[in-house]
């Protein structure tokens, strides 16, 4: 048994503490890593302020993680001590339904565990990225390349491969537009990927303050979601939305933005049902679907890709103090473009 | 000028009257056809009744019209008198978008005109197919062949292809597990479709009266929506899911039905926005999607596969008098499966 600093919430309006937590030792198929940086994802605050009621406390929250191997079990063998490795929101799946088969555990049916809040096929509650290490069976342990450090990498993890894997399923390439709305931390990551990929790529956001970045990461337009001008001029202009946002109000607008069989991929779980008019959908054959993070394979393809291209996350690296903190500055949008912890300051 | 006997509404609570209408000279394009049959489609009744609020009175419903040729213009060269035709729910388009371009004509960005409560580019109001006659460039006239009767068609021109569209458009085939939500007008034809193009299809309806037909026309199975143990059973069993019919509560149900990467393609327009859960939507990454009847060549296609199956719509065939009475049989769902006024009697 491994004992490893976290630090962990014990309510949904408590601060986060330093604590202790067990990890277990590694099994013949474990890696351990010790963790070198944590994402913050929106959805850690969702889960760590019980935000969809389904929190169980302490939580230690993190699937966003970066590190470097420092023991393996007797049968791995895809990894070494030294490897600089990712892991993202699953630690586990049953490896035998339809959808593990074709690679894309994401919607395994037998059950995943999750990162963290989530129980793992030892009967155990899994803690996640906001400790010292973590132990995972090799098949959920990602590669990182030499050449995208392990700060930025971090929110590849999530924020990364949940904008890839709707690029590429729905292809993104050349010819085709693509609409992303939010450039937050999702958002300045797909832009770059919809670039690289060779799509001419629109922001969309409520912030005048986020054009310069947009445009300096790839974008060929950035505009207002909050001019209505925006709507009528864009209307039927997009192959492909991709909202990385709760929109609570007038979804019909956006779903207008789609040119004929053009889809919107809604990444957001917002807490309201999604409101949509059959009329918006059937006026150019629309779509809108939902999407689930990604594949390990294609966790791995991504992150291979990012470094192909010099794509990274541009994060804000905070001390573990600060965790409070940046929840506070993540929900007022106040972040450019992700914070990360240093794990060495637990 | 040609006149033409019709049966036409003044009001959303008047009852059908005999009147005489206009019909323009046929032009160089034009085809002038005597019209055997018309089919009662459900919109007929939504917009006779002015259930979408959109309704310009006098009204002569019908857009599921089958007939004969008897005159055609100078340039016309792909039809002649005698010619067993159809027309559907259009009777023009720009011809110049994009859309048109592609041969879907439904999704014409130009502006269309529909055969009826629609302006034409005369300026004029269009009457549908409750009427002696119509005039239409030929280029949205189809030909029915010869082993289908033109009872049995008229309701493919609308009923029909809406159907058929989405089964080829989401490759309905072998391998391909399809549900049809409701089995009326467009669910008896889009069964036997299913069918033939080799998909496994099952049958959801309220009634259980429906079973034995659903049988018959080629669903391997038939399940009632009433039943939760339906949901159940059948939770992620579909690529494809039609419906047939406006669901005002409930949808995320019938969007559990989808397996991965399933579609669930809506063709009622409900006066309630459609209500989803963003979580259904990513579990398997499902989409929703909405379609617009087809274009001209696929409405030839389909009427070809028609024949070549032995497909066609099974028809109750009224008299003039009795439109208002289908239309209260309509709305009861007392009707097996598609009314169609005799135009002989107007």
């Amino acid at each position: 048994m491994i004992v490893s600093r976290a630090c962990c919430t014990f309510g949904p309006e408590e601060p986060f503490v330093r604590t202790t937590i067990e990890r277990r030792d590694p099994g013949p198929r474990d890696v351990l890593i010790d963790i070198a940086y944590a994402g913050i994802c929106h959805s850690d605050v969702e889960h760590a302020r019980s935000l969809r009621g389904k929190t169980v406390y302490p939580i230690v929250p993190g699937h966003e993680i970066s590190g470097t191997v420092s023991a393996v079990g007797a049968e791995v063998s895809r990894l070494k001590v030294g490897d600089r490795v990712g892991v993202g929101n699953m630690v586990d799946a049953c490896g035998k339904c339809e959808n593990c088969l074709a690679g894309l555990e994401q919607y395994c049916s037998g059950g995943r565990t999750l990162t963290y809040n989530s129980i793992g096929r030892d009967g155990k509650r899994t803690d996640g990225g906001y400790s010292q290490h973590i132990v995972v069976d090799e098949r959920f342990v990602v590669r990182i390349p030499e050449s995208v450090a392990l700060a930025n990498a971090a929110p590849l993890l999530c924020a990364g491969i949940t904008m890839y894997s709707p690029l590429r399923h729905w292809k993104a390439g050349p010819g085709s537009k693509v609409a992303i709305i939010g450039f937050g931390g999702l958002g300045h990551v797909g832009v770059q990927m919809a670039k690289a990929m060779g799509a001419q790529t629109t922001v969309l956001d409520l912030s005048p303050e986020k054009r310069d970045d947009a445009l300096r990461l790839g974008a060929e337009d950035f505009r207002l979601s909050t001019e209505p001008e925006t709507f009528t001029s864009l209307d039927s202009a997009f192959d492909l939305v991709i909202s990385t946002v709760p929109i609570y109000v007038g979804l019909d607008r956006y779903l207008g933005l789609l040119a004929r069989d053009g889809v919107y991929v809604n990444l957001a779980v917002p807490a309201q049902p999604l409101s949509i008019s059959a009329t918006t959908l059937l006026t150019n054959r629309r779509s809108i679907a939902g999407t689930r993070s990604g594949g390990i394979a294609e966790t791995q393809e991504m992150l291979d890709f990012c470094a192909e291209h010099g794509i990274s996350a541009e994060v804000e690296v905070i001390h573990a103090d600060g965790i409070d903190d940046a929840y506070r500055r993540l929900l007022a949008g106040n972040v450019r473009f992700r914070f990360v912890i240093d794990n060495t300051t637990l």
